[in-house]
């Protein structure tokens, strides 16, 4: 197979394009979900599709699909790579974007090399993956997989009030296509790491073996507010002392562990928040991720045990509310080492990895055989206009993309 | 000396009384220094003060005072018992009025008894003790000692912008007496415990030895937010995690001391405060207290070093900010001897005990020999509706005071 190289210009002014899309009057990009800036970006992208002799196609849940179908395997099952081109609140271009760009980008470098293909090949972006505007996030990806009833998604309602399905109908993307209508022989998706790995490391490409696992909960501590000059410290029952030695052990036990876990307690409030009293109630969220479904659960475990323990020893009472919980995602070992190895012969480093973040691949993989490509995001930055990317690793990446698409394309 | 009783009736109506001026339509007792409801509440004293037989007097600061000024010895140097009538919000009734109101009944039953002082005997009613409308806290009493300027106590602007010397002019309480005109012989003062101590170990009568020192500053840790899922434990710079391991500190290192120091993290907070985001920054607030000043002051350095500590190994920032810083006071040993004293005379439970919290007294105590009587908080409950002490116990207290007010008066 010779290396067929993508328009590197072409992309790079494409993902630049897409990131001027959406701009408030204060000039941050923020295309949430079946917006009017989330219409703007899917004008764009269906534009370039057309341009590129693809069939757009858009189905019930707003999920897009450029699918170049050439003549005499119209009927085979697609391969389909792609992502998702909502952003979060003042984000930066790449996060979705360089993977929906960098599809488009595969098939069209493909047929512009003269590709044939054994089988169609499309490139996709689904609707609401970063969750910001409507609940779960990836839930274009999950209904498209079955995760999800498509009423219950179209039904659900903004952070603003609106109905997703009254949304799509007013921006004109609530299309005819059952979602699910492609059924895919595989599916790919770049994505930038929005981790440190890759740029600690130096390492050009990320051959994503699977998604970790997730627990997010929430957990209120009732202890009993005293004033912090008379209350001797044994007569004490301190919520916020108590959710500290929480935090505390979190970090102890992931650090004793050994393993790629990560544990994060993110959003945390005392009440009555007041200099010289003692915080009666501590609310806060936990945040468990592993690789390992086994090792997650006993971190769970091991939390749960400690919450016990700590309300014994601070005399206080603990109450946990789970909010999400997703077991780990393993992708397909023949698409990881087809990564892998399109990525040794174009002279790339690459490095074997779990993503930390979830991403619509997690959902795809329910489908078909799928697996990602990650690529480096300078000091690990992302949600944020500071998210960057190098040109040359954009590029690195979809020259990947494309190998790995031709090789399950066949032809 | 014969142990003349008090009229416990006469003082429990007063403080019921008292407890009843300055509600809010939903019924919460705020008598804010200088404003409306403490002008009604200090003419409800005055008014009291006055049918005793007292002259009322008020200094340019606005503290209340009631003297009894015998013939012959008028020009003696006074024994001043008392404390304050202003509140918190939504405030008990007993913090600061059971003071005021039993100075009053010591005088007014000495006064009944016959008794007949060596020296003028004063109860008074100092301004703003709680400092929730102007600040410092003890703002009339430190004035009245000399700690601070009477001009710039009375340019300071309260929480509603208005300046204290124009509100005591509005409620007619900006007096002529300069602050200081009574040059006290002695200060006693009853007070509510504000803490639990009496009443877990049913001891009736605390002979407070002084009030513990107190240190005051807000910590900001800065880290860097990233993602919680992609930021390997070893990559992150965890603002929340390093607060969580200073609020864990400080309560392992007072208990490992064995002293009765208190530390306290009243009030927290993360930003960006998102669940799937690792903290950037935590601020908080943090409140050291010890009757020892030596003890203090190693209690500060070793937080000192343990936010140095934490900051190399979290690789975050911590900047640290002075908020307030008294030394320990200490009473009159002799008073306090004399309170033990007077209560085992009257048969009632008695400890020598630190205060935890501030009070009018530290400051008088820079004046002239000074000593408090603490009575029993039923849960240790303060600044709150629920406060609540005893009949029993405050008829006990006020019993004590007039002991030793009659004792320091001579006679």
């Amino acid at each position: 197979m010779t290396l067929a190289a993508i328009d590197a210009a072409r992309l790079i002014a494409r993902i630049r394009e897409l990131g001027r899309v959406g701009r408030d009057e204060r000039g941050r990009l923020t295309r949430l979900a079946a917006t009017d800036a989330d219409k703007a970006g899917r004008d764009r992208l269906v534009a370039w599709m057309r341009a590129a002799g693809l069939e757009a196609h858009c189905d019930r849940v707003g999920n897009l699909f450029g699918v170049w179908r050439p003549e005499g395997v119209a009927d085979a099952q697609p391969v389909v790579v792609g992502s998702h081109i909502d952003t979060v609140i003042d984000a930066g271009i790449y996060d979705g974007c360089a993977g929906a760009l960098s599809g488009l980008e595969a098939i069209e470098s493909l047929r512009e090399a003269g590709f044939r293909p054994a089988r169609p090949i499309a490139t996709a972006a689904f609707t609401n993956e970063e969750g910001v505007r409507f609940a779960p996030d990836m839930l274009g990806s999950l209904v498209y997989a079955g995760g999800l009833m498509l009423d219950e998604a179209l039904a659900r309602k903004a952070t603003d009030g609106e109905r997703l399905g009254d949304a799509l109908e007013r921006i004109g993307y609530a299309g005819a296509d059952e979602p699910g209508f492609l059924k895919p022989h595989a599916y790919v998706e770049l994505h930038v790491e929005q981790g440190p790995v890759l740029d600690r490391e130096g390492v050009a490409i990320g051959a994503v073996e699977g998604v970790q696992g997730i627990s997010w909960r929430r957990a209120t501590i009732e202890g009993a507010a005293n004033h912090a000059g008379t209350t001797p410290m044994a007569m004490r029952r301190d919520a916020g002392l108590a959710a500290a030695r929480v935090i505390a052990f979190l970090r102890d036990h992931v650090a004793a562990s050994n393993a790629p876990s990560v544990a994060t307690v993110g959003c945390l409030a005392f009440e009555p928040n007041a200099i010289n009293v003692i915080p009666s109630r501590a609310t806060f969220t936990i945040d468990l991720r592993d690789p390992d479904e086994r090792r997650l659960e006993r971190m769970e475990a091991a939390l749960g045990a400690f919450l016990e323990r700590v309300a014994a020893e601070e005399n206080v009472s603990v109450a946990v509310e789970p909010l999400a919980r997703f077991a780990p995602v393993a992708f397909d070992p023949a698409i990881v080492a087809a990564i892998e190895e399109a990525a040794r012969r174009r002279g790339l480093s690459v490095k074997r990895m779990v993503s930390g973040a979830g991403h619509d691949a997690q959902m795809m993989a329910r489908l078909c055989p799928a697996a990602m490509i990650f690529v480096p995001s300078v000091d690990g930055v992302s949600h944020s206009p500071k998210e960057f990317t190098r040109e040359a690793d954009l590029v690195a990446g979809a020259n990947v993309l494309t190998d790995v698409v031709a090789r399950l394309a066949g032809g």
